[in-house]
């Protein structure tokens, strides 16, 4: 079933983020904060990094919304998130955490499951690995292939239905196809090019965009839907450019950039389960 | 008025940059380390990154300036800088200091100070917000949008020409005009483009091509002046190439790296008060 | 001499990284996390970066091989480095080592003949002046200019040979040509373009692909010599299309991903002493 109102709501979503340019805060990994910024701004977002504990929670008070990504952990890293993440709830800011490489190690998957306890974040994406090491059957650990996947989304999907609704939480798992889902409604976002597995960070930058749709929708679900549809929408216009992963990266921010609203509208591939 | 002679200063030191390929120290944030580091390289000039207390001053010996950037602190990195910045004062080597989001979070507020206080930078480059927030009349504090500018610099200009006095320091406040002072003279360059606020760490680029025109240029104001007319110059020729901010960004450092010394004595749009 | 069964194991071994997708382990520095992942990923490799002392033995056992860099160290990073090089050696995984700016600091000088005594890598690649500073007869501080060469290449060869022998590893000496040495076989590697010294990360890109064909190839002088080549010749046919620095680092992006075994094995320069 094409879900028409979420591609709607997804175009207004990218004019509100324009109109208003959020300031979003990210607690990330070193690999991906230049680019993660850079699709923030080309989305029209205002992102802002800052990990010290000295001034984490009054930075998230400036903010519209907090990402928080555990792709290259340490433990003071760790505590910065958690603080930042409660500040996020006390003030009712929305949060998304991407669980990057859970279930590669056991610090990864602890400090996902922390933060999941203690932040409670609107939206969790990770790839179908890092998914299932966070809600099982696996074990947690050695399940993930560094940070890249070694199951396909839809080996999560239905888990990760009964989870959100357990967790309270949405969940994105994405990979050729995205699964969103809130526990009660299921969706699928077709949009996407394989050339995005090519470039580092593109998980975390559809994770960062989701902070921003977050910012300017209260429905954490059509949220991360919008998002995901955006970037993917956008990884199939760069693709056309794109002799490969080098002039790729450079073209999916242009093509974010770019991106008009009715386009995303017409262009969003978003099923219903 | 035209200010011909800051032009032809501004030629020179690019030729001096590229002839000698100072060393340029950048103890400077996560977000940008790479593309500053590739902007001085583009340049003509040798960028280093070290923040180690163990190896800090042994770096800057070796260095003809240092880049101070507080875009992601923690205390360690806060120390490191101050470190840094005694031993490069104590060589007689120029400083350059770039407050990321002074006036956003306390922490950053205070650590421009107290690097200012210490360690007395020849010359200070932000956005209208991040001066204002450290030469007042704002609190201090959350007087900034995150890094993004919420003044426009003309708000700035007056009060920097007051404070560049009697701190002794050349201050420069960026944004669609760039404004230069030292107390004394108050120049305008009129060179940019728009796009360079769609990429992130367009301004802490320009820092740290301020490091590279100290390094050959002993008086502070017209090295300021000459790096941000030669980087916005870069803008405007990587503006006619670029079909958003991702091929913008790979255009801006093709253009560093072709920047001619007669286009560059041309073109700059350098204006005295 | 010509090594033509140098250019056969090289372009069998791209074959092979790209049917193995082998997982890398990163401990490197901030300035090229990105850059460098993403040339693992063009490659075929998969790489993933982690650098906390509570995951990174954890993580080393998941790879196919460790790529130890030094060009932003710190004291905890230093001992993850030493941890997981150890592990890595514990289970019989490759390391290559890329002592970026031995020779500058102390700090870096010691550290690298540390994780040489500690871990006994089998390849180390750096550039001239590093590599002097680390066997001799330089005093191995402040014989470096930052993390630049102030060496030619040849001055390093005849003295990598006797070294390599001596610490029973690879030495890999990159400039205008690459000398790589088993302490007993020398080779030239003749592949690559000037452009590659003005994009920052060049040499440590160089290193971790290093590391993707020492994950495939138990040879390590053969593994390093195909990376060089391969990522030399990346740069020729990069210079073909770019018109500058930032055009040139996503067109060497899109040369490796490009990149046919055949072509390798034709165009490889790979001459023995």
């Amino acid at each position: 079933m094409v879900e028409r109102s979420l591609a709607e709501q997804a175009a207004d979503d990218l004019c509100r983020i324009r109109e208003n340019r959020p300031l979003i805060h990210n607690i990330t990994n070193y690999v991906v904060m230049n680019v993660t910024a850079n699709a923030l701004l080309a989305l029209g977002a205002s992102p802002v990094m800052a990990h010290a504990l000295e001034e984490v929670e009054e930075m998230t008070s400036l903010a519209r919304a907090l990402v928080l990504n555990i792709g290259t952990l340490s433990p003071s890293w760790i505590e910065a998130m958690i603080k930042a993440g409660k500040r996020a709830r006390a003030l009712g800011l929305p949060v998304v955490l991407d669980p990057v490489g859970a279930g590669a190690t056991r610090l990864r998957t602890e400090t996902a499951r922390r933060i999941i306890e203690e932040v409670r974040p609107q939206v969790i994406r990770g790839n179908a690995s890092e998914i299932l090491a966070l809600i099982g059957p696996l074990e947690g650990r050695g399940a993930t292939k560094g940070v890249d996947s070694i199951h396909a989304p839809e080996e999560a999907a239905a888990g990760a239905r009964q989870s959100a609704k357990a967790l309270k939480t949405v969940l994105a798992v994405t990979g050729p196809t995205d699964w969103v889902t809130d526990g009660e409604r299921l969706i699928r976002v077709q949009n996407g090019h394989e050339m995005m597995g090519r470039i580092t960070g593109s998980g975390c930058t559809a994770t960062a965009l989701i902070g921003a749709f977050l910012a300017v929708n209260n429905d954490p679900l059509s949220a991360a839907v919008g998002a995901l549809a955006c970037y993917g929408l956008a990884g199939e216009t760069a693709a056309l450019k794109a002799e490969g992963p080098g002039t790729f990266q450079a073209a999916i921010l242009d093509a974010l950039y770019q991106m008009e609203e009715n386009t995303l509208r017409a262009k969003a591939r978003i099923e219903r389960d």
